[in-house]
């Protein structure tokens, strides 16, 4: 799903590396039906961060992971280019939610 | 009473998708007096994530769930639409009250 | 004291629903003398929430109760609107004090 | 020292009901001597809450107690009057010293 | 080194109560000399507070004691006047450090 | 990789010393490939520190080390230059990604 | 390497007293190659606090020690003025680096 540059990235802490749905388009499996996608803004994690840090200094584990479609904010997020495809990085407690088939 | 999209969406962390009341109107069984409803914003919990997190890392169970009718601040939350029906993702803590019947 | 719409409503959190004295003027057996009352905002809690939660995520009981008269800050707050009666919904912190007869 | 009305008062976590000095002139045996007195703010605590919560959750004793003759800021605290007499809430933290005879 | 009305002031948590040394000048038996105060704004701890709190409530003691000797800061502290000489009440993190003779 | 001057200095705390990658240009053996490249501030970390404190004032160790490949923030940083090289010192929680090659 | 008047300065918690080589220029054995300096902030701790607090109110010791030359940030710190030398206090979280030789 993500282009060779991107495998490359490894997010650091609590940050998903996201490609956005919109500038993908059916590339491989991934079918988004236009019904459904009225105004959410849709991603899909391509790599993962190994988790925050909690007050104690311990890495608190991701909850979502590599392959999920996420719900994704308005706002915020670091846009970045690998291969002339456009990414953002999250921290994962930007992302809104995860999309189930 | 929530649309199949929603049913397709796992809010992350605290998050609740809410459908708010006003934009629901009598579906199912859920009735709302007309002069009960004077000036206040309801909502049904349709989906809810798995939990926010303390300072330790750990996940704090939600206190609201699925169904339940809740009381909604006049600001905030993230407003999305899935299959034409509009959704607003709140934080659980942004949230007022539980409306019993 | 409270109307049956104010006794659908459960507060979330450290929330509590509060009926402004000025608005209930001798319903049921609470007679609020003009003298003592110049210059103070007094309410009647009518509807308490389980409790806040600390760092650890855990409940925090509330102090004030069902009932109690509390004196209420000048501002802040969140007003709404049951069966006709103006109710405010305040965080215990907010409340500045509990008046006994 | 402090009216009827100031004794109903109970106010809550680390709160104090203060009376100011410049507002009380000799009531009871409080004898405020002039020269000592110029541009400092000081008050009689009239009431204290319980106090305040530490991020357990634990209630933490306040330090100072009814009777304190206290130092108070320049700004701060809420205005309230009880049977037509002036007296501010301040949370303990506020408050800058006490004054002993 | 304090006056009467300042003996009588105890500050609150880490407050300390502290004279400017260019209000003092030379009372009893602290000598400033000229060349070494070029600049800095010097004062006499004249009274302690018991100490601030950490996050589970508990006093933390002051690093600082009566007469020590205080380099100050440019701004803050809250100024009061006491039998005709100003005084400064600062938090002890503010204050940047001791001087030794 | 980077000039005597950067090897003097170790960074403090959770600080990392950056050498962008555009302004290094195949130094040694990193090889940047220009396609890649398009739209990201990639770096070299030629110094790290020792680690950041918890709550507790306890180190806690960096997850980038001497010679990672780095995904750069488009603001933030001090830069400095040293043996008319630049450098920027970064919080490691600044930077976004590990490049592996 | 310090002048009488600041060996007189003990800083408060996590503050050093840093006299910057600008100001001094080969005083003592302190050698600084011009071609090095270009654009950094050079400093000299001359004196030391025992140290910041922990949220528990205990003393973290600090990394730096007198003697330590220093990386300075651009901003920030307080300026006094000892025997016609100028220092500057920091909060020890705000050096940036350490520079060996």
């Amino acid at each position: 799903m993500a282009s060779k540059a991107a495998a490359r990235l490894k997010p650091l802490f609590d940050r998903v590396l996201v490609q956005r749905v919109d500038a993908v388009k059916k590339i491989g499996s991934v079918y988004i039906p236009e019904t459904a996608m009225t105004k959410i803004s849709e991603g899909v994690v391509v790599a993962c961060g190994p988790g925050g840090r909690n007050q104690a200094g311990e890495t608190v584990k991701l909850t979502v992971k590599e392959g999920d479609k996420v719900l994704l904010p308005d706002y915020g997020g670091d846009k970045i280019e690998l291969d002339k495809t456009e990414y953002t990085i999250y921290r994962e407690a930007e992302l809104l939610g995860i999309l189930s088939d």
